[in-house]
């Protein structure tokens, strides 16, 4: 039984004390850096294999300080608050530069929780859109390696296939799952919440130098509401609310294929001119 | 001249090297320890005073680990990337307990960002309401001191009246200001960031505990623009997208009274039963 490329991606090795060493993955290369899911994911692993881990991921927030290197780095991620229920997690991702000084790439903090039986109703229903099976894939060849580890059913608001300026919203819809398949679970959500490409290029038809400060996810599924989704597809919506100076927001929804809402996911993303 | 009752709940003195103490505001106070958005302010006031400050606030994350204690805290801030035009920052708030040990209360993230002129658009106009002049005060008594320190004018989905379980939906829509009047900047913006009662209070119109778990601040206004503000009227929009397991999260939109989008804000936050 091989390894899904996923799981070589974000695996890494305990030194102890929430400390951990792990390597970028190829099958994962952005333009500059691996693609910003993948970190997300690599980062939540080191709370998901932390021996103190109490409960399930409910929220996460990844700060890109910079292009992680292709190479080894560090992790460590240091439980700074355990209550009843919920725990409060810090880490950070370093690599030691050229100079032979350690450089902190990523900041992240996340809380998990033991999630319980509550009222419970989800405002946002899936939008109608045709079933997966009814949706051409995406064939545009991508410059990235990253993209072909997702399997993308563009609904509405896909990537321009003419860079000519004309945009004029941001609301994108899709399919997506992992390719090769893969079962889901928290790490690899983390990892489908950075999925999107950015905004700006579809609100402009201008492909302009992009790239992710800070990501949140919400999980609304746990552990195992994940485990039924099995292979599904997930449906990704994502819109912007303001370019301003320099920068735009992103908010997006992620729902299972039979409907529930699995995440909420929010992020603020640098772009050039 | 006395200073404004804010400046005063988010003073802090520097010890050095990015550390400072400082103590809860009874002015600001919630039912359990202070109101979340004094807290986050005081936290971003830690990064505002620093002597390596570069740029101006884009993003904060501030994760609510424990009830801050009424009286005195510590704050750290500290910068742990300086790149060209960005600055990554990490936070946190801890106390003394009863025991003599220092506890973690709050941990955070900042970026700042030197903000530069680009091509820049809002695709959240302002919803079209009535004037603030036109809408009636919210005029509920309050349990808590701190609602004291906004003038609220609910549009839509006002605290209920009655807790007969008929709630239907989450949206809250009102106009509000500091009380007393105070020109508005990056750390008011912060604090009224967190102005909304607990979406599922209105949902389900009924009244249960909830407390933000963690909540993040992307600002579109830089300082310059909320400099316009002034002692202006701000619009607030919220609403939930999943009540589950014990949690739900909340997305909310800040605008001016002239209808510039000034940020937008989610929140993960905890519900009983």
């Amino acid at each position: 039984m091989s390894t899904h490329v996923f799981e070589q991606a974000i695996a890494l090795t305990a030194t102890g004390d929430g400390a951990y060493t792990g390597a970028t993955s190829p099958a994962y290369a952005n333009m500059i850096g691996p693609y910003g899911g993948i970190t997300a994911a690599t980062v939540l692993n080191g709370v998901m294999q932390h021996p103190a881990l109490l409960g399930e991921p409910l929220s996460l927030t990844v700060n890109f300080c910079a292009a992680v290197a292709d190479g080894t780095f560090e992790l460590s991620a240091q439980p700074v608050r355990t209550n009843r229920s919920t725990q409060h997690w810090v880490m950070s991702l370093t690599q030691t530069d050229a100079s032979g000084e350690r450089q902190t790439v990523v900041t992240a903090s996340a809380v998990t929780a033991a999630r319980r039986d509550t009222w419970s109703v989800d405002d946002e229903p899936m939008p109608e859109v045709p079933a997966p099976q009814e949706v051409s894939p995406y064939t545009v060849p991508s410059p990235v390696e990253w993209i072909r580890r997702y399997e993308m059913r563009p609904v509405e608001g896909a990537i321009p296939d003419e860079w000519d300026g004309s945009g004029s919203g941001s609301l994108s819809r899709l399919w997506f799952r992992d390719a090769p398949a893969r079962p889901l679970d928290m790490c690899g959500l983390a990892a489908q919440a950075d999925v999107f490409f950015p905004r700006v290029w579809l609100r402009r038809a201008t492909r302009v130098a992009a790239g992710t400060v800070s990501m949140t996810v919400y999980f609304h599924a746990g552990v195992a509401q994940l485990a039924e989704c099995g292979h599904g597809w997930t449906l990704g919506q994502a819109r912007a609310q303001a370019f301003r100076n320099g920068f735009f927001d992103q908010t997006a929804l992620l729902w299972s294929e039979s409907g529930h809402l699995l995440c909420s996911t929010h992020q603020v993303v640098y772009f050039k001119e």
